[in-house]
Formats: C-alpha cells, structure tokens, sequence
C-alpha cells in the first residue's frame, strides 16, 4: 500500500457553487473523508472589501460538515482552505481539490506528488509579522515536509501558507500587555503577516543561508532581496495560527502525479513557465495542445507589480492606477503569461507576493499526470 | 529613389509627453515634416471618460504645429493621430510614429512596409454605422492601397481607422431634417460606428464576398460571423469624416520594414501570435530574445472579451465585473499573451472590437525590421 | 388585542454578521418566530457582481433555520428577505428587521404602521417585465394590503418586491416553447422586472388611472413619464415568483409607529425629505437633535442618475463614468442628502429605479415612533 | 476708486473646454488681464493618476497667453490655478473665475470680498512637508492677507494652497547632498505637503497657539488635532514654491460679495453649512430657493473620510472599499449634504483634507452677493 495524491480542477459558476464538487462525490471521484485541502480561486477583488473569499470558505465549510456531520471547527481542523480572491483578465474560478487516498504499493521507483498539512500554534498579535512568526512557521514546514515524507527541501515545489492578520482589537489587546506591534496599520499588517510567512518557509527549505531567524524577521516587508521560490502565502481574519500546505514529490508516494516549479523574475519571463512544463515532460515549443492540457492538473503562480514600475525597462501603470488596485493589473498580466502556453484559464494566480519571489516576479508551480 | 516607411516606438510619461519625439528630432532620427500618423497608447481607461485621448491629441496636435508652424487644423489633415486608451496588466503608455521618407531605389525584389492614408467625406449623422458608412470606408481604404502602391489585399496587413460617433446634437440634427439614426444612444453609435468602419475594411479587402453593402449595413453590431481579419477601429467626438491609415508590403517600398498579420481565435491564440512572428523571420520556440527584440518595431492587436462569458469552456468574469470595464480585462490578458512571446510590454493592445475579427478574438500585426 | 408592527435596525460589520440579530434575541427585544421581513443595506456593488446579497441572504436563511428549525426553504416562504447592496458616501450596512406581533387592543383611534407580505404565483420567462408581470404584481399588492388591513391605497407609503429576472436558461426555456422574451440581454431584463414590478405597485394604488394593463406591460422601461410613488422593487435569480411587502398604516394595527413617504423629484430634493419628516411630526428648519433621532427607526429611498445628464440644470458626470457605475454615484448622493437632514447614516437607499418615482428622483419613507 | 472682487462660477463640459470663458469674455463680464485665479473642478478621479487637473491647467494656460500674449511662464506667474479632480456623486464639473477690478470707492462701511495672492520661494526637496514648510508657507500666507488689505485673521474665510510634493529626482537631489526628506513614498509626499502647508495657514491665523514651528512641523501627518479651519490645500507636481490665495472681507474692497466659513466636524454636518449661509443672510430653514440661489456665487469645502470608519458611531466602508478610493466616497457624501441645503450641484468640494478641519470633517466657505 502506499499513500496517493488526487487534484481535481474543479468549476465553480460562484463562490457558493459547489456543483461540481456534489457531482465529482456521486461519481465516486472524491471522497470527502479524504479531503486534505481546497484551494479556490474566487471572483472578489482580492482586496480589503473582498467577500468572496468569506463566502466561498463558508459554503465549503458547511458542506464539509454536512457530508461528514462534523462542526465547522472540527471542518477547519481537517481540511486547510484557503481562497484568493481576483479572476481579472483570462481568469477562469475554480476550486482545487487535494485528496491524499490509499492506493497500491507505488509500481515504480519515482517520486510522486506528496501532501503534508501542519498548523502552528496560536501566535501572540505582538509575533505576527516578526521574527517568531518566522520561526513557527519555519517549523512547522519542516513538520508538514516530514508528514509528507519529503526528505529533502530540494523536493519541495510549493508552500501554501494561510496565516494571520491584525485587527483593532489584537493590536489593543498587544498594547494592554505593554507590547507593540509590527505595525497599527491592520492592512499592512497582512503584507507583515504574508512576508513572515513567506520567509518562515524560505527558512525551512535553506534559501536563507547564514541569515539568523532575528535578521530575517527584521527584513520583512524591509528587504525584498530575501525571499522564497517556493512559498504562496495568503492572510485572513478567521485564525491566529498559521495552516501550512507543502507539496512535494516523494519516493513514498504512488499515483500518478508529479509537482514541478520555477521563479518568473518578473512579470512577463514565460522562460519560467516553458521550465515547468518542461520538467514535467511538456513539450514547450508552442501552446499545449488539448491532450496534453488534460495531463496538466494544476497551475499555482503569485503576481505582484514590480515596485520601480517598469518591466524590462517599459513603464507599467499598475502602481499609479488610482481605479484598479495594482495586484489587480499584476494577476491579469501574468495570467495571460501563463495561458499562452497552456492554453486554459483555470489558472491560480494570486496577488501579494512579499518575499515570494523576486520583485515583480514570483514561484509558478504546475501539477501534471506522468 | 524610392519610398521608404520609418516606424519609431517612443516611450511616454503620460498623455503629453512627448519628449522622445523631441530628442528624436534633435537627433535626427524624425522629420516632423514626414510624419504620417501617430498612433498613441495612454492610460486612461480607454471607456467614456477617457480623457487622456484627447489630452494627447491636443498636445502632439501642438507639437505638430509648433514644429511645423502649421494651424491645428493643418495639423489634423496632415497626421492621421489614433489614440488608444488603456495599458491594463503590464502594458506600457508609447507612441508609433510613422513616417514616409525618400531613400535610394529599393535594392532587392522583396516587399517593404508600405504605407497609405486617406479620409472619407464628413458623413451625416444618418449614416454613420449604417451601408452608407461601410461603402465610404471601403472606397477610401481602396484609395489608400493606391496611394501606397499595394496593388493585392493580400499585401495589406493592418488599416487603422478612426471613425465618428453620434453625440445628442447630431441625433437631433439628423431627427430635424426627418431623418433616424442607427442608434439614439450616443455611446453604442461608437460601436456602430467601429463596426461600420471595419466592415468597409473587410469589403475593401474581400473578406465579405457575395455579400451587398446593404446587407453588410444590416449587420452592423448585429451578426458576429462578418469580420475583417485586418482591422482596427476607434471612435472620436472630435471628427465627422473617417481618417484611414492602410499598413502592408508593397515592392515599390523600399527599407528595412516589413509586416504580417494573424488573427488571434482567442483571447489566449498564442499560435497567432507565433505565427506572426514567424512571418517575419524570427524564431518562437520561446520568448524572443534581447536582440530579436531590437528587430521588432511594434506590435497592435485588438482585444475584446468573447460574448459566451467562456475561453475554451472556462468561465471568464469580464462581462459580470461591474467595477472594471469588461475591455479592461481583455486589454490585460492579450497584453499578457503577447508580452508571453515578445518579451517587450510596448503593445499597442485596443478594445472595442466590434467586427475585428472573431467573437473574443481579433487581429494582430507586427512590424520588424529583416 | 390588536397587530403590531415593530422594525429594529441593526448594525451589520459585514454580509455574514449577524451579532446584532443574536443580542437582540438573547435580550427579548426580537422573536424569530414574528419576523416578516429583513432588509439588508450590504456593502457590495449594488450591480452585477455584488456577492454580498447573496452572502447576507444565505447567512440569514441559515440563521432563521438553525433558531426555528425549519428548512432553508420553509425560510424563504416565512421570510421576505430584500438584500440591496451599495453603502457609497457615508451610507452604513444595517439591517432592518420587520416583525408582526400581538399587543394590547388600540388605545387611540390613531393608525399605526401595518405590515403586508404575499408572493405572486411563479412566472414564465415570457412573462417577466411585461403585462402578465404588471397584473400579478398589482393583485397581489392588493391581497398585501387586505392582509395587512389597510383599506385605501392612500394609507400605503412603501411597496417592496423582490422580483425575478432571465438567465439564459430561462430565455431558452421560453424559446424552446416558442415564445419571446421581454428581452435576450439577462442585465437588462433585471431593469424590465423591476420597471413591470413597479408598474404593478403603482396600478394596484390607483397611480395609472385610465391605463389598461397591456398599455402598462408596452411603457415598461419605455415610459419614464409612468411611475409609482410608493414602489421600491430589485431583481434576484434566486425566484421566479414576486416577494411584495406592503407598509401602510392601519387603524386596525396598535403599536407606536407610523410611516409617511413622499417623491423627491431629483436627487437632490431636500424638500420632500423634510415633508416626509414634517409628516412624522419632526422638526424640520434643521438636522434632527440626537433625540429626535432615536424616534426615526428607518429611513427608505431610491435613487438613480438622472437620464438628461443635469441635475437643475448642472451637469452630472454619473452616466459618463466607466470606473465607478452610476447607480454607485446616485445612492451616494442621496445619501448625502438624506443623511444631511436626518443625522444618521443608517439609511435604506437603494438604486435601479425604473418606474419607481420620476427620471432622477425616487420615493423616500421613513418610519417613526409617534 | 476701490478694489472689487467679482466671482465667475462657470460650466465646463470637460476638462479643457474654455467655451463659457469664451462667452463671458465676449460679453464684457470677464477681463483676462484682471483673472487672479481660477479654481477648477475638474471630472477626473481626483488621485494619483488624474489627469483631468493637467489637461485642464494647460488648456487654460493656454487660453490666458494667447488671449493676453504671454508666455505660459507667464500666465503662471500671474494666475493662481488650482484644480480639484473628482466629482462624484451629484457635483458638477466648473470653473471659479477670480477678478480683482476697479470700482468706485466703497459707498459702505461694510466689508467686502477681498483676494490677496503670493507665493512662496522655492522649497529644497528635504524642507517639503516640514517645519521650514510650515513657516514659508505661514510667512507668505501673512504677506498676502496684506495685499488684500486683511488686517485680522478673523476676516480670513478661506486659503487655498497649492503646494509641491515629492518626486523621485527631487528625494535622490536631496539624497545626493546627505539630505533626508519627510518621506520618500511620493505619493505619501502629496499628503506631507498638504498637511505642512494646512498647518502653515493654521499658524498664519492663530490656529495653534504655543506651538512652535518645530513642534508644529514635528506634528504634520501625525497629529490630527492640529488643523486649520480655513485652508484648502492641494499638492501638484509642476511646481517647488507655494502659491497661496487668501480670500476674506476687508472694508477696503467695494463691490457686493461677501465670504463666510464654518467647519464641519463630521461629513454630514448641516449645522455647519446652515452657518455659512446664515451668516451671508439666507434664511436657512429649507433648501435656498431659485431666487436666493442666484445670490450664492460659490461653495467651497474639504472632504474625507474619518479614520475611525465610522460616522456618529455607524459604520462607514470608506476605507474598506478596493473599488473606489475614499477620497471619492468623501466628496459624494459631502457634495450631497451641501447640494441639500444649497440646492445647487456646483460645489468646489475637494479631497486630502489632512490638518484641514478635524478628523473626517472639513472647512467650508461660501461667497454670496450681499
């Protein structure tokens, strides 16, 4: 026997559209008990006022509940979710259903796509975006990496991290114990919160060498040199501790799935996305044709402007746009990069890239059939 | 001696910037006295209330006739001026200045770029977006390839026109005199009016064979499946005639120039895209390198969401987002893709493709030098 | 003993919050059991791709099913739930919360606010925005009123509907039966639903006199001139059927509160706010007091731009806005208007008022504590 | 002989149409050469990339050389132009036109409508947004009171500022010389610079008494509680100095207007706006009718949205809202509580009111024939 990875790409017509997900249980495709995480790409705008995330996280929270007749606590101790928001441009919503099922003792010696899900303890509102928020989640990748048996950092591909923010009442609560916080201003705290994780997870993998974890927790959100190639990460309001999602290739899998990534140095580097695809066995001369689209499963990038608002030398816009925010622009641009070569749209490109990736770059990562 | 097209793309700071066009002057490279057209990228919303149109017309409309002592009224005959509103995602604001100047007598056989431009009679506000339109635009892009010395629609790769549109004084001129217009509603007579002058492209070009002007009139915004492969559109206020600039190859040119055309099928048809590109002689197994680069002068293409709210079965949410115009996001996604292969965010990407090309596809050119 | 009406306004920190409806409950202030209706003021769009109607609906649905255990449907029959969504300006997401309950017989011969809910039977696709829509909604206001005990159309104030709208299944579905539609455009037939809605509520008070239906269902969204002074309709997807609740007053009803309403005939009209205010036995040479305010329990009105472009003369820039859509602008500022008069920015301004009030005005109501 | 203000609120049907100057010219009522200043409300979004206020500003800097052959040097030197994008809501794009003429000596003891204009010497990248900020802009505010015969500080209604901010270029200048600057965000700057030069006027008329400079610069952008009830500043990038308009009663002005002032301590203050016009004798128990409307020459007032995200204890999502920006959401609210009153739409609100009036309030003047 050994354990085996499922993603499914499902549509969503909605935030609250779980359709797909009814039909794909009838047809015995997933089973929700095995249920590991969802990602879901999500209509709103992927900003403050942002309420598709919310409601797409509810309706999946109940379902889970109904299917499984737990409570939504127990729903969101056993199935990581995590939404972004913003489908501008080519954008195509969906979900992205992670399964970790029982399968055949693996046939071949290849390493296949490996799951492992971990939660960091609560962090304090005064930890949030400093260098103990890196320290945890640095840990706890390292948990989750050796859940999935994932010996090596050099086999990880992608980080999914879903971590927490400040408001009002956390910075008040910090201040009444005689403590400051990262920052007072509750939407920067997000990109704090985004950054520490971020860099927790470049800790874990060894892309910090030689930093101490206190120098680091002092460059986030300060120096944009430091960053991970591999992490995603993403704040809400709803937790104070941090859900981390690695996904690898291990030996210890079987199935059928592999994981692959790249960094786009900026906004426009399709050589990046041409890589992985090509170290999944794509050929990249031109766009994937229509059965080789089918192999592909998953596309997962993060989209930010480059902050000396130019690309390549160019002038872009995205940054003095006072009508549409600048992660807005940032995901349409590189979902029309990445379409180009796989020639669909159910890509999950999201927004908010401190330390994920070089300035006005990012990780792509892609899933694929072998 | 023979004819010979410059096309110069100009970085811009914003709407009436215009000092590239300066230091070229002063370095020689332009003659302000040969400049034929100038078609403009800005950076407004490309919708209504786009003022940044205007703003750069006026202020390239001055610089004209300060350089040349001419009226503005001169001015305005003499330079057929485009402006395209919008560089959403990773496009960047500049400035195609094209020019027409003697050089020696070809030296080789092949066809260069060829350029023609031409303006119909004022219309009444009767016809705008009716037969009568589309017959007056067809007869002037004919005389346009005449003056260009391009004997073969094949040879014509891009016409460029900019067309008028009904404002409420001229829908009641038109009522005063008994007469009704194609719309009473002053912002879609813009797309009657692009869909006109794009179908009097595609007759010009015989795109339309066995078909009438009158029946190509009754199917103005009406009937998708009538296009031009080669056209590019835009309506102004400031203008009652229709101003066409013709781009092809013709062998009574000479120079270094030359230009192709597909049509994208899609808003993600990277294969038109490479096709185009291998037209002109480069290599597109990837993103074109840094010096391939230096030999591509420009790039235009329309861009338009497809009305089945679908790209290749995958929802899109364009149409449904009523905080960002709907050509907003199709001008960030075919940037995107075109920026996949070019490597350059100097794209001149327009909306509002009513007849130009396919249901959510549309043209796209590129000029290079050989 | 003798019906009474009592409405709470509750604040609302976001489309799923209901604290405000919890404490009221734990307080004995509100009996789920009684409720007739919710309106809800939600911070989205107010247009296409405002998820938070939505979002604020389910959360309420499940709310009232979890306290009264009754299905999501049983609901939906029991509770007229109207979501409009838009707080520009200084507008506050509240919800306004109308119960019937019993209490002591009448003490004054006084009427007293008396609320009236029924639903239309369901229609057909070809029914919607035309005659057959305008007649049901008309007899079934009028069975509203019989319900709530109001004799005389003078003695209703507000009309709400929840009406429904096309999809494209919906348009195939009558296609395939070979009728027509209203119209093939799904965004406008939200407009034609509304405007046969409102016709409806004006023919059901007496506000067309000599118009026979099928001169009504052939003004609708044609016939500006034709309006109802008390209607305040809104198109879901989510019915086929027409919600309508009715508010009047009624000697019949006990209580403390009486509604009043008057038609401002442009956004501005600050003269029929005050009438409607002078009507409740408020002050009116200046902003009410902090203690007049408490008397005011809700504040209803509608607005939308002005088609002439002016307001007195001026002109708006509404209609020509293509970054923030019209309707966001209108309820901004009757808002301001309102909120000038009243002091608080807890008001019901709802925009999309087709027949409901003439072209740049709308109805305005107000309940108060007598 | 005495000095006379006159005032000229006229319409503009976009940013660079002169078209009702042209008329007033023609007619007599407007004499280039006598312009002080004008104001503009101009339909852009009023943010960082609005570029209704350049095109507006060239088109009239145009219009004054070539009406008075000067150069555009010139007509900046000699007139005071300021522009205030956004118009959102119900307000309507206008021009205020200030002359300063000659009339007969005053036939009343009584003040009258005075304008002083001057501006300060340059300012170095580091002092922009600082103490040395404060005092130029204080020193210069005092010199023009005196060319307005002002003597007190109690007959000051309204200064309207125009301030530097801060580029790239300008912060590597000061850099390059080992100089720091306030900030080196620039858009942050524009906030700086209005705020120094707010608290400048404030210091000019007594409005912080026992503060020193230093405090006062130390204060800019951090301490809300200082503010000027009197100034309207506004930061651009085409200029180092200040250029300073002070506008108040002096008996040494003849002609019939008069201004007054007040303060709004939140958007929807009334009160405040029911003083303004009570103090220029309009009875203010109702909306100004026809009659006295015309009587009423212009409205000017500062918007904003309160950092508390509420207004009078109900929440407002301002700030909240990624869609529109909040200076926007602030000039509709405020533009409707002033059209409420008023019952006019051409209304100079502007937006960035910081250290102008207190949290979420603003001043607001009012210029009327006696």
């Amino acid at each position: 026997m050994s354990r085996i990875a499922r993603v499914h790409r499902l549509d969503a017509a909605g935030p609250s559209d779980l359709a797909a997900l009814d039909e794909a249980v009838a047809a015995g495709r997933i089973d929700p008990a095995r249920v590991v995480a969802v990602l879901g790409k999500t209509e709103g705008n992927g900003c403050v006022n942002d309420f598709t995330r919310g409601y797409a996280t509810e309706s999946l929270t109940r379902w889970f509940a109904a299917r499984m007749s737990l409570s939504a606590a127990e729903v969101e101790r056993r199935v990581v979710m995590v939404m972004s928001g913003g489908t501008e441009g080519c954008l195509a919503p969906h979900w992205l259903v992670f399964e970790e099922v029982d399968g055949p003792a693996a046939a071949t010696a290849s390493a296949r796509l490996a799951l492992g899900a971990a939660a960091t303890r609560e962090l304090l509102p005064e930890e949030i975006g400093r260098a103990a928020h890196v320290a945890v989640v640095r840990d706890t990748v390292l948990a989750a990496m050796q859940r999935a048996g994932i010996a090596s950092a050099a086999d990880v591909h992608y980080v999914q991290v879903k971590c927490p923010l400040l408001t009002r009442q956390r910075v008040q609560a910090a201040n009444a114990r005689g403590q400051s916080v990262a920052t007072e201003d509750t939407y920067k705290s997000m990109a704090y919160s985004r950054g520490a994780s971020a860099l927790g997870v470049a800790a874990a993998l060894g892309e910090l060498p030689g930093q101490s974890v206190e120098q680091v927790g002092a460059a986030v959100c300060r120096d944009p040199a430091l960053y991970s190639s591999r992490a995603s990460t993403s704040a809400g309001i709803e937790l104070m501790d941090n859900q981390v999602l690695v996904l690898g290739n291990s030996a210890q899998w079987g199935g059928d799935l592999r994981i692959a990534h790249r960094v786009m140095q900026d906004a426009i580097d399709l050589g990046a996305v041409q890589g992985v695809l090509a170290d999944l066995g794509f050929g990249v001369a031109g766009q994937l044709g229509a059965r080789e689209r089918e192999r592909l499963v998953a596309v997962l990038a993060k989209a930010e402007p480059s902050r000396t608002g130019t690309i390549r030398g160019a002038r872009h816009t995205m940054l003095d746009d006072s009508d549409i925010q600048a992660t807005r622009h940032a995901r349409a641009a590189v979902g029309g990069v990445l379409a180009a070569m796989v020639g669909d749209t159910r890509l999950f490109v999201s927004g908010g890239a401190e330390h994920q990736g070089p300035d006005g770059g990012g990780p792509v990562a892609a899933i694929a059939r072998v």
